[in-house]
């Protein structure tokens, strides 16, 4: 039994291989390169069950995780988010060391970066194709090609296609939508390559978010995919339909405070600063911020029928459940709760624990 | 000029003073002890300014947290979320040390505290007057008489009297009704420390929330007062009326990365590992994580009107504004972020900036 006294984040080791192991075998069949984003688990541990996998390119989120991620030896790393122009310095300093891909979406930055590298660096287009969060527009030919045009002559920025983050499919209502987002999104995509393919026949094209890698079982057109949150998934993505329960490897067990079977509520120590507060909808209307499990002796438990994660305040978090469950819980005891974002409670919990009791740091 | 260069959290030190003294100077007038909570900043460093103005008494969240300010020297510290009976040996190596106070709300936690524990512990009982998260209903005499009845004999837990938390006062409408909650909170609590004054002459009361705390101006009757919050403010805490926009001590510094003009939205380096996600409403129903200010010389402006964060993910973060503010927006400039809830803001930046250049860690 795992010795649990606060919020612990266990980690189901095989099942995280499992989940790798079904992008990996999918990206194989296309020749599709399977660059994972490594924000998700944030782990230098957890990196190396990539590379047992064959992995050697990675993806992160900002200079930092690079930085971090450099330190452990691996060497091409594309900061999939657009370029912070006031981390130049580190990020020339690590374009000195490894295969470096960086992004943007507007030609105003193009000069600042060409002046500010020393090394040459990949560099992405990034592409908009519905989320609406950053990027170009697709069909902003106009200002596409005024990248071009000053990529053409780089000496520092090679340029290597254009990427994108199709997040809109974390909207969808169904499975069907998200595949037909991503065949938009490989259209969208496919449209740009075929258009510059004749100045840059080298183009490739990048995408990647889990629901759409976890559906779609032909990469078939597409060079590269990013997927990140796979390799643990959580409610929302059970939500979406991107996976089944039981291929959620994280759980954080809470040792049980306080008790009320009056409110069919019991008080558990796991609260924002554990999981953060993303939250999915009930039917009623209610917010559900996990689904409760039992802690069991190599794992945990189905979802007990009925319990959930009500509420969460700094530090306490509300589980309410039928009174037959709240009856048989007792302070002191140990519940599971499958997250919401597992993201962002890996963030927060930065380590795990696996279900033979090793520490991982994060 | 600060020099920022991915997401930071600024300290106004001097509104913090402000913010600290106001509520020293009401309490001191009713002999009230102010016991502030230190998860908001838990900050050695920012400890040693509550020291200055004569503070020696604290709350704290966890079991961790008394560990991390006894290292600093804190000799008195109350533990205000229910018993973790999980880390029972740890709280009796602290009460070793110090002068500590823990909490419960169920008669069947005693006999177990009682056996564990090795020195005296500061004993509460947990009062729920409203806020239904933890604690024994005030009107429930036969549990809390059956708790009184144990402490009476006990040789490791010390009876110091009834503490609650009326968080409730984060769902009122007006300022009215917080004030209107705070007497009620009063109320129940003077009434079970006269109902076992005989038994226990020296019972005291402790409150503590923040909109209570701020907008309370008389304390009479009331033993102690945990606020924790106020010491920075946010927007949570402005939109109940707790506080004026400029006394809050926060902003998050965020480069801007992006910008869409079409969208009226700029995208920030700034997103949910850097705020957590607590949101309000905006009138029409959207969402608001923050407003946004302009960082200057010596601190920020006030809220540019029309402008707020509307998105979070990840570490993306979406302004919208007004397009005549958008298109004065540069990629690589820096925006200030007022956040919703300045706890958790803390609690993942891990650190502060002074506007004098000072870095504090959390």
């Amino acid at each position: 039994m795992l010795s649990i006294t606060k919020p612990t984040l266990l980690l189901n080791k095989e099942q995280c291989f499992t989940n790798i192991n079904l992008i990996v075998e999918k990206a194989r069949k296309t020749e599709t390169l399977f660059r994972p984003h490594f924000k998700t688990h944030n782990s230098a541990h957890i990196g190396n069950w990539f590379r047992k996998l064959g992995i050697h390119s990675i993806t992160v989120s900002s200079v930092s995780m690079a930085k971090f991620f450099s330190a452990y030896g691996w060497r091409d790393i594309t900061i999939a988010f657009p370029v912070n122009l006031l981390e130049l310095g580190q990020i020339s300093e690590l374009a000195a060391e490894l295969n470096l891909n960086i992004m943007g979406d507007c030609s105003s930055i193009l000069p600042v970066l060409e002046n500010g590298l020393t090394y040459r660096v990949g560099f992405y287009i990034e592409i908009d194709t519905g989320h609406h969060r950053s990027g170009l527009l697709w069909k902003d030919l106009t200002e596409i090609e005024k990248m071009l045009e000053f990529l053409t002559t780089s000496n520092r920025l090679q340029f290597k296609g254009f990427l994108t983050h199709s997040g809109h499919t974390y909207s969808a209502d169904s499975k069907e939508e998200i595949l037909n987002i991503y065949k938009d999104t490989v259209r969208k995509m496919t449209y740009l390559k075929e258009l510059y393919r004749e100045t840059w026949p080298d183009v490739t094209i990048s995408i990647g978010d889990t629901p759409s890698c976890s559906l779609v079982d032909d990469f078939s057109g597409v060079d590269e995919i990013r997927p990140g949150n796979f390799i643990f998934y959580d409610l929302m993505q059970f939500s979406l339909g991107s996976c089944e329960l039981d291929q959620i490897a994280v759980a954080v067990a809470c040792p049980v405070v306080s008790r009320s079977v009056k409110r069919n509520e019991v008080t558990i120590y796991g609260g924002a600063i554990h999981f953060s507060k993303d939250f999915l909808y009930k039917n009623n209307g209610d917010h559900l911020y996990g689904y409760i499990v039992r802690i069991e002796d190599k794992g945990w438990s189905k979802p007990i029928p009925g319990a959930f994660l009500a509420n969460l305040s700094q530090e306490h978090g509300i589980i309410r459940a039928p009174r037959e469950v709240i009856e048989e819980i007792k302070i002191g005891d140990v519940l599971g709760v499958l997250p919401v974002h597992s993201c962002l409670t890996a963030n927060l919990m930065k380590g795990y624990l696996t279900l033979d009791g090793e520490a991982i740091a994060y």
